[in-house]
């Protein structure tokens, strides 16, 4: 499995995984459970067509699962199979670093004065 | 810094480091800097526009650093800067997770049927 080969079909985890919203998804998804509005409203300018389109994918991809309570109305949730929390796991740490390093980043920003690479 | 606020900075990080080019161009600069040509060969499928657009905004972004040796043709190359390398490590992990999952992310598109989804 070498991601760098053009035809390796982890390039298309790798997109789905790395997708924005795939990451915000997926992450908020470690801490337990949740409800599609719960999800909606933890993540800033996601919209639900966006949000169900995701959750399709990573549902495809056996990362998510979706569970159907059977009440009136039906309460939907989602979470994590046993891969997906595998693989949130570094992306978890990625995303820290990111955090942490974010202010390098907007530094050489403000230095390139280059705002077109935004 | 919060990732899943609509408004952070670190979103325009997350976007650049997790492209599919920024993810392969930064993991193939981990062994040491590299010609143009050399990551035009190591990454299966990216087109010249692709790799020079996001060479230049991982340079932008103060992640890779182009350096230019005054020799006649000038030699060209391309390398991590400190911060780069910071975050380049746990992409790397990532990756790696990745890759060996995508064996069971292959395993779940095949039992739900839904090439859709890639």
């Amino acid at each position: 499995m070498n991601l760098h080969s053009g035809d390796c079909p982890g390039r298309t985890v790798l997109d789905h995984v790395t997708s924005r919203w795939g990451v915000l998804i997926l992450t908020s998804l470690r801490g337990g459970p949740l409800r599609f509005y719960e999800l909606r409203d933890g993540i800033g300018g996601i919209s639900e067509k966006m949000l169900a389109q995701t959750l399709r994918t990573l549902a495809g991809d056996g990362l998510v699962e979706r569970t159907v309570e059977p009440t009136i109305p039906p309460k939907v949730s989602y979470e994590l199979t046993e891969v997906g929390r595998d693989l949130t796991g570094p992306l978890q740490r990625l995303i820290n670093r990111i955090a942490a390093r974010t202010p390098d980043v907007v530094a050489a920003w403000e230095l390139n004065g280059d705002h077109a690479v935004r």
